[in-house]
């Protein structure tokens, strides 16, 4: 019986994986990803068919995903992190409605960046929390604008993915603005960059201070909420406890 | 060297705990948790010594956490989920803080309950989204109504952790009450409850239907955004790709 999977590889090192993940890989046929992702797996895969694209191929890895398992292949799609946040579980599903193409399709889910990062600092995500991407690749500025002024309005914990690109520098810059309106200039913020991967920085600034950091697309930055402290370089965000 | 750890064991199955997890609860010689968390681990610890301790001792737990491990133990304290995420985290960290204990406390994440929720559901959470508990016992409820207007207003995908308590089951009803004056009354709404645990029951409805669900604090609930849809039992945030 053909299947296909998404299935989250978790944020880099193998450590952070799931025995359910490594388990849909061992079975499968043919792995198809990113070809950093690949890579991240490359000791899994040995003897599988693999097929890897590269960035914003992501419709063409579906559909080729979606012809192999109707050739009578398993086949697992890979994402990073979780592959049901900003990964490739909702094109699948998508991509098999619209071809309506009957197949079982299942979402393992990993440990996704915005955990992984959040363990580094401490614990930045202890209380009510928003993730917001603010790549306008897919979602028009407005919307990702309106989104940021009323989490910070809302004193949520506010996650970013995607803060730059190398084409997209601006963005960022404005969203630190749109939040000082909102949130004290010495609001702790946490800036993640390769989470659990080669290369991995960690460390704590203020709202006011981190658009001087040196901040690209393998970012994660957490900005905290009212409570949220600074202290021994751990960014923590009470729950409410009386201690 | 002694040491603390505050281990995410995943949602419910050994199949979605990670092997960072697996080896920190292997290597260490105490594991401290909420009663039914040990349970759901209860193969792993069997040569450990075990503290486990009722609902609202999370206090307790962490002090005594700190205390094993300056008694030259090396520690777990264990989550479901993310221990990040409404988890044990942030109070080790406070705790070991305020009472000026030097020791390394480190955060094992995991697969938290809404990533499994998710990958049940299909792909809800393929777009930003607020992650919102409805419960008062540690935060005013004034608080938590302003975030579900706010994150409502910004079209947020919604996911809601503790909807309902024994005590406590009117605010989900309030909380629907207040989501319905931005979003349609036929938003997809994902109901989950018992993720990865026995008893496991999924269904999606829709906003204007979910108060007529069975919910409780063992359910995590999901509401979309604009743009989701719900298909073949399904739940999908487009992600915006054009198909």
């Amino acid at each position: 019986m053909s299947w296909i999977k998404a299935v989250g590889i978790g944020p880099g090192s193998s450590e952070l994986m799931t025995n359910k993940a490594i388990e849909a890989i061992a079975e499968c046929d043919v792995v198809i990803g990113y070809t950093s992702y690949i890579e991240m797996i490359k000791t899994l895969v040995k003897d599988k068919q693999i097929v890897s694209t590269g960035m914003r191929k992501e419709v063409e890895r579906c559909e080729i995903a979606l012809e192999k398992a109707q050739e009578g292949k398993k086949v697992c799609v890979v994402s990073s992190g979780d592959p049901g946040i900003y990964g490739m579980a909702g094109l699948l599903l998508e991509l098999s409605i619209k071809n309506r193409i009957e197949l079982p399709i299942e979402v393992v889910p990993g440990v996704s960046a915005v955990n992984a990062a959040a363990s580094l600092l401490g614990a930045p995500l202890m209380h009510d929390f928003s993730v917001i991407s603010l790549s306008d690749h897919l979602t028009p500025w407005e919307v990702i604008e309106k989104r940021i002024e009323l989490a910070a309005q809302g004193d949520f914990v506010i996650a970013i993915y995607n803060p730059k690109s190398r084409e997209r520098t601006e963005h960022f810059d404005r969203a630190v603005e749109i939040m000082l309106q909102h949130k004290r200039p010495d609001t702790p913020v946490g800036v993640v960059k390769n989470a659990d991967r080669e290369g991995e920085t960690v460390l704590v600034t203020s709202l006011s201070r981190v658009i001087e950091e040196d901040i690209d697309m393998t970012t994660i930055v957490i900005v905290g909420n009212r409570n949220t402290v600074s202290e021994r370089g751990h960014m923590i965000t009470p729950r409410g406890y009386k201690l």
